[in-house]
């Protein structure tokens, strides 16, 4: 099924930075970045579970948040997308 | 309908914040702010025909993103939230 993760993470501090490449580092593990702090995630249950309990671990839960969407299987014409493809790894600094 | 209204708005420029602003007031006449760039509607559709179109107005397509999801009619189940309760209104400053 897709399940859509999205993310709140406060970056003013470094610790904050860092779980915020952490969290995207792991949904990168399950899904592919659709936005900055979206990532769509072709999972089962056992790993929607997985990815659950590993944020879970990595998000401080006082300032960030976490939300689950299960789209279904049938997805294809549920999500439309409008203007520009996605940037990759935003959070990292960029090297020309 | 429930739909999941997610952006992504370079905010590099004045211009930018301007359309992130925008982006999030005419979003805020459909739907509940979850998380930072990400609005949760219920709207039948026509409505979000409108918004779809006041939306795309606002944004520049080479920089900036959209994405709706319908999640459909039985979303109770489907949505799970971690953490932080959303942030009110990100984009503006904050007044003490």
């Amino acid at each position: 099924m897709l399940v859509l993760v999205t993310y709140d993470v406060q970056t003013q501090t470094e610790s904050g930075k860092r779980r915020l490449r952490k969290v995207a580092k792991k949904c990168e593990e399950y899904g592919v970045r659709v936005q900055n702090s979206v990532f769509e995630c072709i999972v089962d249950t056992t790993q929607l579970r997985q990815l659950e309990i590993a944020l879970e671990k990595i998000i401080d839960p006082n300032v960030d948040s976490l939300r689950y969407y299960r789209i279904g299987k049938k997805y294809d014409t549920k999500v439309r997308h409008v203007g520009a493809k996605p940037a990759i790894k935003v959070e990292d600094p960029l090297i020309f």
